[in-house]
């Protein structure tokens, strides 16, 4: 399947994400339909041409007429669905999510669909501080990564239909990892630095101490400001590989202590040539 | 002692910072001198029009004559300078510094002066990623924080013209700490969160992670470009405060760890849902 205009695609879960990949979707000329919960976003998404159609309905037709749908709901969510709704989907239909840990869902979906229906993954790593269709905006694909994430079972053209797809997104990286390897990415670049903003924060312990501070602690605390209900399910989901990195981070934490705790000053110092070193290399990246 | 412009001023050490208060200090009309050891910065600092004289030595004249010194030097660099030429120093002159750590080192220099010559300590919070009299910039204290840090010897002349200083370089928020304050308080602000991205960044397996980081770990890390020598002097220096903090730190970290390792959801929540509420308590007071 090649995603040109003809091809009818259906978003289920008109959040952020969804009311982003729809609102891109129009613009390059797509019949857009959307299944979500809230009959207000249903609205929203008509009356700011977001998509042609929509239902808070498991509608059999809707689900029946689309060549490609998007999941963009939560992982447990994601799963109930196909499990009580996977059956709709007529053979051919190619189907794709945006969530954000893999190895939990890719293999379960995949064993719950019928033949003949693909499901292709992928994270689009992109998102906003604020939720909700509302919010949704094409333009935070704009320089963003996307990634592929297939198994074994995917075939070479769902594969290619879903780097299309991210293209046709506009995001400037598209790239192709395994379930495994995606999740011990996101583990250690996206959840543990989470992590570590939360813990930041949790630990402030005198509430002037927002009167004197400066950039550093700002960066670092930028992103303590979470959705609660989303991120302890993405944690919970990548348990395994969290844990791992958090384990490695605490490590080269509790040597940079001791070092201090020592006085130890030249592997102080070796630590900190180090990670100068690497943040330039990151800067020339950039 | 009033700082009007008839008053003399000598930066020892035109660095960074010394550059910045002299280049501050010259457009508002002050005669600035400077003892450093490198000749060229001499040279830079008077066809940049930062000093109006400069000298490699130390000279007992430039000293003699000068009403408010300000020293700009690593703290034991400072230290040692007291001990060896503090003599030099007449009665009446008031000294003051740009030290990021205070306990270590305001009572020692208190404690090593003259009778008549008042050391009041100063924390200008304001600096570049790029060292050097080259890089100094009187911009970077707009908008920064100013800390005076006096001690049970400072008279209230002594505190009144230093915060006078402050008002005089730019500086947007002037405020007075004691010493064991304002240590925690870098501890906190600073000093671990330069720890926390320095280790973050140590912990980096994989070369490749660079091609799909998004901007968590991104802001993370900015901070993990550090001057080794300068940052190992001041964690060292204040040891016992930063290790308090690193401490509490790791603390609330190990809580969250805890978490995901027994997957208790609720109290995961618990702690995302304090880390956004203080989040967004600090962005209303920015």
């Amino acid at each position: 399947m090649k995603l040109d205009t003809s091809k009818k695609i259906l978003i289920v879960g008109l959040g952020l994400l969804g009311g982003s990949y729809a609102k891109a979707l129009k613009k390059k000329g797509f019949t857009v339909h959307a299944i979500t919960r809230n009959p207000e976003d249903i609205t929203y998404g008509l009356e700011n041409g977001l998509i042609d159609a929509g239902t808070t309905t498991v509608d059999a037709d809707l689900i029946g007429a689309s060549d490609l749908v998007v999941f963009a709901l939560y992982p447990h969510v994601f799963l109930e669905w196909i499990q009580q709704h996977g059956h709709l989907l007529r053979e051919g239909t190619v189907i794709t999510d945006v969530t954000g840990v893999k190895g939990c869902i890719v293999h379960e979906i995949q064993n719950r669909l019928k033949p003949g229906v693909e499901f292709i993954s992928a994270h689009p790593m992109a998102g906003r501080e604020v939720g909700g269709v509302q919010n949704s905006d094409d333009a935070i694909f704009t320089g963003a990564n996307y990634i592929v994430v297939p198994t074994e079972r995917n075939t070479p053209e769902g594969i290619a239909l879903c780097k299309e797809l991210g293209e046709i997104l506009g995001f400037a990286d598209i790239s192709v990892l395994t379930p495994e390897k995606h999740d011990k990415m996101i583990a250690f670049l996206s959840q543990l630095t989470h992590g570590i903003a939360v813990s930041l924060m949790c630990a402030v312990d005198d509430a002037d101490v927002q009167r004197y501070t400066g950039d550093s602690f700002r960066d670092l605390t930028r992103i303590a400001n979470i959705n609660d209900e989303m991120w302890s399910e993405l944690f919970l989901a990548n348990r395994i590989a969290l844990l791992d990195e958090m384990d490695r981070y605490r490590e080269t934490f509790d040597r940079l202590y001791t070092c201090i705790k020592d006085g130890d000053r030249e592997e102080m110092r070796r630590m900190m040539r180090l990670s100068t070193v690497r943040r330039r290399e990151f800067d020339k990246k950039a």
